[in-house]
């Protein structure tokens, strides 16, 4: 918190005290949790874990907007507390009108409350997930865990190794924005929102604003590296490149990541004018900003015609690789359905045959299958309930529909006149804002780590 | 066909020449098609079992629309097909404007349509669906094979008891209409479509024409039993009421009619001065309407609100129950996905412990939850491409969705200005038209039976 004020201190900070008066609340309430909890050490337990684990999405984006309220910007308690939840579950949507005119020092703590969500959903997902079996992630229990068994004995060395790669990766984001022309403040904080899929911007138009090809395709290359699993990222620093070329998971993601872009640009060239490079870099600009969660928008693309309001409807369900920044369902999920659905097509004709369940070379249990399965449809469930509380609270179908969408995948824009990809969350009702937030924290948990507290089981014994 | 001209050989028959033409063209190919096949019997294997399946719900549609095409209506080939595939797959979406000014043959000849349509969609769901283990039917074939053992040793003689019980309704039907004051004709019409779950009716105000709550609640009630598992009835009928009155999918799928009905109701009485009572029937009626995938409309429920948009949207998706003349995605299947959710939680809090999951009191196993689930994902992933396609073809995010849903499910209404409960399909373009009325078939078909016989496993040996 007191970074962006000391880092700008010859620059905009109007706001300083606001930033110092935050972080010496947090500074006294930190200290006095410490000194309360004593200096024995304890192990979790199985339920502490999911405890822990839930909060700390809670009381993070609770202290994170501190800064927010005590600010000149005279925000409502709801839209600073929407702003961090956002912020920090990475998602991006915005109740900030004039992003152009704010201070530098609440521009770069917007962007550094991403970053700090981007670390620690990584870390997360390689850490905590897979061993508490959420969502069929246990996938990835195995293989990490299996890795480090091999090649780094211990997660203080994986979570060095992860907080290294994160910081390079911004680093070199930074730097390359910064040689395409953006200054260095634009550079710095859309990198850190870069990199994290986050999508807070310094400007109304988000990446708009720089009207340039080549930022654009070096923000998709940073998006797509942001939406891959980190842990292969660490096998391959170690010299394991396999892991990382050959993962089923990153060329699906890939692959749908041009194929689509493709279809929407040969949809707009047969429906406009438009120079095909020009239409082909936005076409992949937006669609890896959805599908990675970011949010940045380079044009409103719900002007490209309904197939495109259809298709970034969709997309931005997908998500990202599992073990990355992004959210969504997440492709892995996608292809074990799939491997499910072939092999129920295959049973149909040949009933009493075995088949053998197959991904990235391994064989994958019922469990894990199901498990994925649960996870997709608490998910759609999630979903029908909070659009259906969206429309009670007056707002229309698109933009309930797209509005609880975009909140449970954590990618920002949605779709409709007021929440699309040019418009704002501010005009929402409050009411609405608290939905969508509660359906932030749930996306960004994996929906499943925070229904296990609210079953009868976990709180029993 | 030569129906609607001889039981109105009084009446209103100026396409009587369309209708004897087409019976003429019908009995000559069908008495070619006897003579080339030989008095030989061949039992079935299962690949012809999906191919005539499949086949069935082409062919019928195709010769259905002779008398339409043949008639006074100067309908255009694909008018006239789309009107006949989604009479007899019980869809109910009509191209036809003006219903109320024309003539009672052609109004005769869809409500007949709808009705054989119901009765072969039963026959499909008890007879054969199970046994070729489409999309965890299979579930039900257990149930109506250990039934058939115990009762009836013979198909022949379940297939009696079902079509008496398919006619014993549609005559209670009519009776109950045409005591509650619509004329012969009209009783006649809609209690055909009625027990059906079609749809079709014989004004464009669907059942508003008739501006009577007993009606409506009559329809209600003659709609939900439709919507009921066939094999219960002939069950009850032979005098086991348990089954019937215990049945777990039943009981859900009663419960969930009312809990929507009276959520819509409460959400009116809160935004607009309306009578609580007229307010329910209404809500119940349409609610039914479209759970049972009947597709009638007593009003433009559209214009109730945004909730009541968002409910109707998903309401499209469930479905009645299995063994039904009911469409959609079918109550068992939400249910055994929630015991898989269940299952899933608890074993997050107990890693290792075992459960059993059952279902109307029997054990469920694996293989028939994920046959299920692989049914759920195939029908989500047909609603995306449904949906793109449409909106490729121009038309909206609503329309697309909504009528992609609509199509699926052989509901009938959409949403939006164009295809809602007030509209008419006759606008869309005939592509988007055919593309409805492949996914009506595909819907009326369970996905699977036709996604099968893509594989290259089918075709092979």
């Amino acid at each position: 918190m007191t970074l962006p004020v000391n880092l700008l201190a010859l620059g905009d900070t109007p706001d300083w005290q606001a930033f110092v008066k935050s972080a010496t609340v947090c500074f006294v309430i930190g200290l006095t949790a410490l000194g309360l909890a004593g200096r024995k050490k304890h192990a979790l337990r199985q339920r502490q874990m999911f405890m822990l684990t839930v909060s700390a999405w809670i009381v993070i984006p609770l202290f994170s907007s501190m800064p927010l309220l005590l600010s000149d910007l005279n925000l409502s308690v709801t839209d600073a507390f929407f702003e961090s939840i956002s912020g920090v579950t990475t998602t991006g949507s915005t109740v900030l009108v004039g992003l152009d005119r704010l201070p530098d020092d609440i521009l770069l703590w917007r962007s550094i409350m991403q970053w700090m969500g981007g670390i620690g959903i990584i870390g997360m997902a390689v850490a905590i997930l897979p061993f508490l079996r959420i969502g069929g992630m246990r996938l990835f229990a195995t293989e990490s865990s299996e890795w480090s068994e091999k090649v780094v004995p211990r997660t203080n060395s994986l979570a060095r190794s992860l907080v290294l790669i994160y910081l390079g990766l911004t680093a070199s984001c930074i730097l390359t924005y910064w040689l395409l022309g953006m200054n260095l403040f634009e550079a710095l904080n859309h990198a850190l929102t870069t990199v994290s899929t986050g999508g807070y911007s310094t400007s109304d138009n988000s990446m708009g604003q720089f009207d340039s090809l080549p930022i654009l395709l070096a923000s998709t290359v940073f998006m797509a590296i942001g939406g891959m699993p980190f842990f292969l990222f660490v096998r391959f620093a170690h010299g394991q490149r396999q892991p990382l070329l050959r993962d089923q998971q990153v060329r699906f993601y890939l692959v749908l990541l041009v194929i689509v872009a493709l279809l929407l640009t040969v949809y707009r060239l047969f429906n406009e004018s438009v120079d095909p490079i020009e239409a082909f870099v936005h076409a992949l600009f937006n669609v890896t900003s959805v599908v990675t969660t970011t949010g940045f928008a380079s044009q409103d693309y719900s002007l490209w015609g309904p197939f495109a309001v259809v298709i970034f409807l969709f997309i931005t369900f997908v998500g990202g690789c599992s073990g990355s920044t992004a959210g969504g369902m997440k492709i892995f999920r996608f292809q074990l359905s799939m491997l499910l659905l072939r092999e129920q097509v295959r049973r149909l004709l040949h009933p009493h045959a075995v088949f053998a369940r197959k991904y990235n070379g391994r064989l994958i249990s019922d469990d894990i299958v199901a498990s994925s399965v649960a996870f997709s449809f608490i998910f759609l469930a999630t979903l029908a309930l909070v659009t259906a509380i969206l429309g009670a609270l007056g707002l229309d179908l698109v933009t309930s529909l797209s509005g609880a969408a975009t909140a449970l995948t954590n990618v920002g824009p949605g779709l409709g006149d007021t929440i699309g990809p040019a418009g704002n969350f501010q005009p929402l009702p409050d009411p609405a804002k608290w939905v969508l937030m509660i359906a932030m924290v749930l996306g960004r948990l994996e929906l499943l780590s925070v229904f296990v507290m609210l079953s009868g089981d976990f709180w029993r014994s």
